[in-house]
């Protein structure tokens, strides 16, 4: 749907949202049981809570397209993943819980080893300490270059972030990562004439980190890929005319929440604490995106117990979820992680919508079997935002 | 589809072609029971048909979206109603049969109260008697303006619809309806360079309107909103190559059909008297839209019971239908009105094509949850035109 459409129908109402993300929950059958996770996991709550939902299999990006966790998240907030590309320089400082502002320019920094003519011998310097990353990205913080302020942000061991700050940037810029050892670092060109002066800024903090850097053993030289601008993206209260809260612990979807302008509230680690963050603040907002990071961790270990556990602890949590009152509850995910892949897949992913209006179908259990038959259909990620909004009352009739 | 494709491919045939709409079709289970007003029925007629059909769910506009009687029917029509969307005023006109021509501006108009000094007191002038609006009507009928002839009708109490008629006018004008009391009414401002000469002659309708109301009592003044266009549509016959024909007892439907083009018979009011009408024009058309209503008023209502009453009366004609021997047969609806909503709703309304040639699906029951398992999935509600067509065979083979 068009967001400029949905803003135009949305109107004002007292009525709750929650959609819960459990990341990579979508999986695939162990050959030797020929079961899912899912259908493997013992989920009472889930089955109950299906059996009175309309479900469906979410597509995020296209068929046999695997998401990352940036189009999966974009696309259960509404956005059309394909029309907002998120960076991987954006991305890398969202996963720091970096605050990118309006315009920042960002890239994925590697200390390096070169040697005494400046020819790399180590893309990745050793894959030094971190604690030695955060004290050389101190002194590159020093560095000031023309006509963009310098942010430098360890992230772990040999990687850092870089961002560059200051009207009008381009993020067009090419890499300095040759991707191959014997040759020295490339220089940065614009890739398109508004990207020149932040060519210009980003080659003189190269520049200037190479003396900085000289006797810093094997961490003697950086290198830049992914540069990226943040993303100008339709702001997701200002469409929907919600205020709307995102609790995670992991810092990547606190980011991308903040990305598309959603408060992020504070929390403790666990689902639980998540759970309770929501009570606390449930007169504050209207909506919450409720983030659950389990499933994906045991899944991209290729551990089919660990996420049918994983699973188990969810459903365990859930009657605190629905003990909230949501007037609309979306369960669903931002990609499949099967077991058997340890990894993000394509396969589409289950998901239900619950609310008073949302008329059940003859799904009785939460798996990605039962829900292909369910009333929602194959639908694309971004449906399920109208969907829950619908169900909410809170789009208003389209044409008289 | 794109209708330039449908038109290159469509071709002659003998075949007829009958399309049911029962207006708001859709509903959802009462809390209660659990079961729709669909599932609640009985419905011999429409289960045994079902069974022997492809069943599906039609969408109308979009995921979340509420359709209103426009889009909803042009959907059924064939049209994208994202792409032909149809304004308040050309609606109002079409609700009271009123013959719009081509190029015609429509604009809701109500009376009302002003007070000495010009500013509104009553922006609906007390809801006077429908008669004295017919009566102030054929005075406002007498205005003449510049660049465009003036058609005033009556619809219901203080409402009316404005008609401008001219070459070239456009309808991209702003209301003169403050939406506030003690201010006067605002001018009409063209919103676009091209209708200047519509605000011109809307302009002075109100203000030659101004000393004919002065002594109208409480309807001392006009209001107009919704200024709207005639939209530019590609004609259902054309593109089809069907000579159609509308049979609606409600004068909406009749003018949304005449809208797009179709014949529109004269009918008697019940839907026995309208089936009857279609067996007299049986050799005279190829396509049919049979609209029924019950179902509508009663879903509005918030009445179940009188919802499942109204498709079991629909379940009784149907056999009448199917007596006229139709080669394809679609029984839908142009949105749902689940009677615990009392409103339109936006949930997928069923669908179901009849065919020698539409292959059935394991569906036997003519409900939302039974049809969420049909082989025709869940469709836009523009796909049911062309499958309608593909069934009576007047598609050609797209490609050799």
């Amino acid at each position: 749907m068009d967001l400029d459409l949905l803003h135009d129908l949305a109107q004002p109402n007292t009525t709750k949202i929650v959609l819960c993300s459990l990341d990579g929950l979508g999986g695939l059958p162990r050959p030797a049981t020929g079961k899912s996770e899912l259908e493997t996991a013992r989920l009472p709550n889930l089955h109950a809570l299906a059996a009175r939902s309309a479900c469906g299999l979410l597509r995020h990006v296209g068929p046999g397209i695997t998401p990352g966790s940036g189009p999966g998240h974009l696309g259960l907030f509404g956005y059309d993943p394909l029309r907002h590309p998120v960076g991987r320089g954006v991305l890398e400082a969202l996963g720091i819980d970096f605050h990118l502002k309006p315009g920042d320019v960002a890239a994925r920094g590697n200390f390096c080893t070169v040697d005494g003519e400046g020819r790399i011998t180590d893309r990745r310097a050793g894959r030094i300490a971190t604690d030695l990353c955060i004290k050389l990205c101190e002194k590159l913080q020093r560095i000031t270059v023309d006509g963009a302020e310098i942010v430098v942000e360890p992230v772990k061991e040999h990687r850092f972030v870089l961002v560059l700050r200051g009207e009008g940037l381009s993020g067009r810029l090419s890499e300095t990562d040759p991707q191959a050892l014997g040759v020295p670092p490339l220089g940065v060109r614009a890739l398109e004439p508004a990207a020149e002066r932040a060519a210009t800024a980003a080659n003189q903090f190269v520049e200037r980190a190479r003396p900085l850097l000289r006797d810093a053993g094997p961490a003697n030289m950086v290198l830049l890929r992914g540069f990226d601008r943040q993303p100008d993206i339709p702001l997701f209260p200002v469409t929907f005319r919600l205020r709307a809260a995102a609790v995670a612990a992991y810092p990547m979807y606190r980011g991308l929440a903040r990305l598309v302008g959603m408060d992020v509230l504070d929390t403790g680690p666990t689902f639980a604490e998540e759970i309770a963050t929501i009570r606390r603040h449930w007169r504050d907002y209207d909506y919450f995106f409720l983030h659950y990071k389990d499933t994906d961790k045991a899944g991209e270990d290729g551990d089919f117990d660990s996420k049918v556990a994983a699973l188990e602890g969810f459903d365990e949590r859930l009657p605190d979820v629905l003990a909230l009152g949501p007037d609309a509850l979306g369960v669903s995910g931002d990609h499949s992680t099967p077991s058997i892949l340890a990894a993000h897949g394509w396969q589409p992913v289950p998901a239900l919508i619950s609310s008073a209006y949302c008329g059940a179908d003859h799904v009785s259990r939460f798996t990605e079997r039962d829900c292909a038959a369910g009333a929602l259909g194959l639908l694309p990620a971004q449906d399920l935002m109208p969907l829950l909004m619908a169900n909410a009352l809170r789009l208003a009739k389209y044409g008289a």
